[in-house]
């Protein structure tokens, strides 16, 4: 791979806007309810809620209010977050009180921040001796990265540089504690995030130090001997949390090898998404081969192998963690909402370096599934664990359940969560085209309309549709000037037939490209583009090797993973068994959870009221025929507490 | 019900001598190997097992020996089962150099014991202040229980009463702590054990004083305030185990409610269940209707709502306890071997009340299954927990299956349930029959010889069989005066079909009683009965509201649940499914675990190495026709590690 070659792109996120559908609903929803609600809840105005003082914080540190810090050691890091999402709405939807309030919050940042160029209000206000101690346990390398990612996103958003200003100070003190020199620290994130942050800020400034120490953090870690324990001894053998080990720790921080030797995802499973992210980022930015390998071998292992159907990540709560290949229990999954929104990150990054149809397959897997899960319909309940089976008084029971709460939270003490969808949904925009010189690439299907320049001309296209419920897609360029580029289409990989017009002319001998893209090229100027993606119900079986989901099956229809739930389909939803032959129909409800397709099927449930055979028998129970509504698995628990299944039995 | 009356009695240990078969097998492995390598762990002999110290603590208690009190809070009552099952085995197999071992050790406790009866090491040596202060968490009156059940059975054993002797001082003692006077501490065990053990003093001494404070100690249990909130608050809210929470604990004490108040088996098994022993015994000796009552409910949710195919109890290892009805997981099932001996103490004690053949039906199938699978074909290595299902990378992997151990251990550091099964298989001759006035029951099938009275008369009979390997039993009477009594043949609810002959006359006319005996009134001299017990490979289905076992089938044929092993299956046995209409064939094998009948079948497994489906796919995973073959549960992981499921999938 060579240095400096012509980059895939995305289209600025303010030259796409939404239009409606499906991701312009939940975007809207960012905007109008969850950026709200999050400043309330940064602001500790939400009742019932655990308070989070991370504005407070800010206060405390800059000298304008008085009192103790309060929160998680990386509670400064929802700050940072609410404010990248902020940047991506204020982008496409220019709103001056909400910019006016975030720079108003920049500006604290700015009060709160040390002479040196030193950012963390934890260690600011409450450990001022314990700065970069704890890399292991205490997140300010992680804080940093996401003040790096506002900044830059702020930026383009608004063209104002203060954060970024705040943040290149801050990065340079970083660069003069970490590095190969003798007199600075060879340690690294104890939660990755800077990495991927570091290259961002590269790829808006231009400056190779934030490459540099990107790559110094990848290939520090692993490295014997282990960094954790090193500062671990020299503070004393003091930990932050109680039950800390760094002993038995390495793979839980990612550091168990060299990052380069390391080919299965082990340990927390959004530092390793991050950090993956982070890797291909590096891998693209340095044609890097031995990264880009580690890259490709770390996705495989993680889509291939680690990987929910819902595009979830992280098969226990222990560690939040990864365990073993095809390890998927779907009652007892960790599943976090951010491991999700990592994976998209990361899927988003591998198509950066190879456009193939695949990463945005998985890309729509954890966002239409594992990712849109994590928030309630109105916008103001979270989940953090997504599982794909619930039985409440099983989960209420069950200590080893404990993680699955049967309903979506309010806010948590912990809050990685909700911002980390905000600013996902917020700048959803930004991943339906992406381009490189003469091809255009578009990834994801949703009414909207972009202006942007393919070779110096102006495009405009407007994309219509109703997609992931539809199967018709519009794509209609407007351009004053016709201007010759590949148009690629992406062909889902669940999509076995699709069919396309041009100006009303059928285009029969369309082929797929070895990338799963459908490969237009000509001078566009004023054509419609028709596209059906046939979009049946489909039968999803697992690989034998996943215990949990033998002789069972999942209903998906174009994207999105469907799920049972008790309200549509009675208790015991572990007793249904699709038909041998089952007439699977969907249907759009608008009326249904703001408008979903809803799938209905004959099936068959054990009966459990006519049983007689008390806990053991040698009566084999009774199926019954029944009638079973699947809706997207994304929407379940919207309509009160109950079982939810995404596997269901055979017959 | 009527106190004094005609109560049903065991044939003395003395009188009944096992002579071949898998019970006698055990019993005889506890002889030769259990007993003496447990008495070398008692002494820290054994070379990588964890040192027990138990009979050190008792030297140093007596000031025999300086040191240290080392092992749990309960470590004495290693030394109590080890005597029991001791004593047990000289009823039966005099050995005057264990009796001479046996006896140097009660004079040693003898010894130990202080001038006021007080009898435990941990507090003589450790805490000798904190005497009756812990009993939640401190188990001196679960020890005295264990001891006063070894003083009852040396002293039937042996005649001898100096254990007697010790164990009544040590009551006296605990009367004068405990009780509804004022001056009275008004608590109960933590670890129930004491109340069935006080109804056996009772039984052998007639005193009632030993039925009053059993009877105290069930009735306090579950009063308000909380006791041990109470002794908590007395002591400074200092904890003996660190993670302690005496707010929360309620159920795990079964002291949520009042005894009689009780519906649902709740909490620590163990304890739950030697409680419900000593509410039956209780209920039976005192005639009290409530607690009766109360008995019947907790058997029929412990049996009819939580309690696994093999006997095993305790559906979770937090708290090593119950959860919820029908929540009964297969790979992160507690079900500890202690728990399915309890199980079998409550069954007997069942029958004691009732004698219908559902209460041996239970014990059968905790005895040949979940506790007989706690020890190897060796004897000396054992599980703690029992699962249904073990898939070795898995377990080890995860930090939620961490209690279970792909394969049975040397030794605990909390060695209950070693002693505990040892002391069970000692004295399994007393569970094979029952009898009162004129009536004699044949509850257990197993070859041995037996003689005793029955209305003053000497009875002789011969029983020969190789049960439950084959249907066939015989029993001969060779009474030297023909007495006429009622015998009661048990049919075990798992046979359908059974034939009788006397004196090789078809008795056709046999009809099974409503508490299911065959029942034979008659004058017995000289006879010779022979039953066949029809053993067909059953099918058996779990009701349809255990989720884990839906669309699976287990097999049993009478009363032995089988398994499958990876060494017989090889991988993955979660992709085998039992054919439609399978060919079930049992066979034994003389040659294999030391004579099994093995079941084989033809079945299907999904194709694991040919799938070309990635994680997921459309495409149907292709089942391929195998062979299996199926051992007896309790034998598995005898051939090395590997995997294992008792419940096998439907096609």
């Amino acid at each position: 791979m060579e240095k400096n070659q012509n980059k895939l792109q995305d289209i600025n996120l303010k030259n796409v806007k939404l239009n409606s559908g499906l991701l312009a609903d939940k975007n809207k929803l960012v905007r109008e309810v969850v950026i709200p609600y999050q400043w309330q809840a940064l602001n500790d105005e939400l009742s019932d809620a655990e308070p989070s003082h991370a504005i407070e914080n800010f206060k405390i540190a800059a000298g304008k209010s008085q009192g103790e810090f309060h929160g998680m050691v990386f509670q400064d890091s929802d700050v940072a977050k609410w404010l990248e999402a902020v940047a991506y709405q204020l982008a496409s939807n220019p709103d001056p009180e909400l910019e006016k309030r975030a720079d108003e919050v920049i500006d604290l940042v700015g009060e709160a921040q040390l002479e040196d160029g030193y950012l963390n209000t934890y260690f600011i206000v409450k450990e001022p001796k314990m700065k970069w101690k704890n890399l292991a346990e205490c997140h300010e390398l992680y804080c940093s990265g996401h003040f790096i990612e506002a900044a830059v996103a702020y930026y383009q958003a608004t063209g104002k540089d203060k954060l970024l200003e705040i943040m290149e100070k801050n990065v340079d003190l970083i660069a003069s504690k970490f590095g190969p020199e003798a007199d600075k620290l060879k340690g690294y994130p104890g939660h990755q995030e800077i990495e991927l942050a570091l290259v961002k800020l590269f790829k808006l400034t231009g400056k190779n130090k934030y490459l540099t120490l990107a790559k110094y953090f990848i290939d520090q870690r692993g490295q014997e001997p282990f960094y954790f324990d090193q500062e671990w001894q020299a503070r004393n053998e003091k930990n932050h949390w109680p039950d800390f080990n760094s002993n038995t720790a390495r793979e839980y921080y990612q550091a168990h090898l060299p990052v380069r030797k390391q080919d299965k995802a082990v340990g927390h499973a959004v530092r390793a998404l991050y950090m993956y992210s982070g890797i291909a980022d590096l891998a693209l930015e340095t044609a890097d081969e031995s990264l880009l390998k580690t890259a490709y071998r770390l996705w495989e292992n993680t889509t291939q192998k680690q990987m929910y159907i819902t595009g979830g990540l992280g098969s226990t709560v222990h560690g939040e963690a990864f365990t073993i290949d095809y390890d998927l229990p779907n009652d007892t999954a960790y599943t976090e909402t951010c491991a999700a929104v990592a994976l998209i990150f990361f899927a988003d990054r591998m198509h950066k370096i190879d456009q193939k149809s695949e990463y945005i397959d998985v890309l729509e897997r954890a966002l239409y599934n594992g990712a849109l899960s994590g928030m309630s319909a109105d916008g103001k309940r979270f989940f953090y664990v997504n599982p794909l089976e619930v039985k409440p008084e099983v989960d209420q029971a069950r200590k080893d359940h404990q993680h699955v709460k049967i309903t979506r939270q309010k806010w948590f003490g912990c809050a990685c969560c909700p911002p980390n969808l905000a600013r996902l949904l917020a700048s959803i925009g930004s991943y339906i085209y992406s381009k490189k010189s003469a091809s255009l690439y578009v990834n994801l299907y949703t009414a909207n309309q972009a202006e942007f320049e393919m070779k110096g001309e102006k495009i405009k296209l407007v994309q219509q549709t109703n997609y992931p419920w539809t199967e018709r897609i519009s794509l209609e360029f407007a351009n004053p000037k016709a201007v010759e580029f590949e148009l690629n289409l992406r062909i889902p990989g669940w999509c076995k037939e699709f069919n396309l017009k041009i100006d009303n002319q059928t285009i029969s001998d369309t082929q797929i490209n070895e990338k799963g893209y459908l490969s237009l090229k000509k001078e566009w100027g004023q054509q419609k583009i028709e596209l059906v993606l046939k979009m049946p119900v489909e039968k999803i079986y697992a690989n034998p090797a996943v215990k949990e989901d033998i002789n069972k099956v999942a209903l998906q229809r174009g994207p999105i993973v469907y799920a049972l739930e008790e309200i549509d389909n009675g208790k015991n939803l572990a007793a249904i068994s699709l038909a041998d032959s089952p007439e699977l129909k969907s249907k759009f409800d608008q009326d249904l959870l703001d408008g979903v397709a809803v799938i209905e099927s004959n099936a068959l449930k054990l009966d459990q009221i006519d049983w007689q055979g008390g806990l053991y028998s040698v009566q084999k129970p009774v199926k019954q025929p029944i009638k079973i509504k699947a809706i997207p698995y994304y929407a379940w628990n919207n309509r009160g507490i109950g079982e939810m299944t995404v596997w269901l039995n055979q017959n």
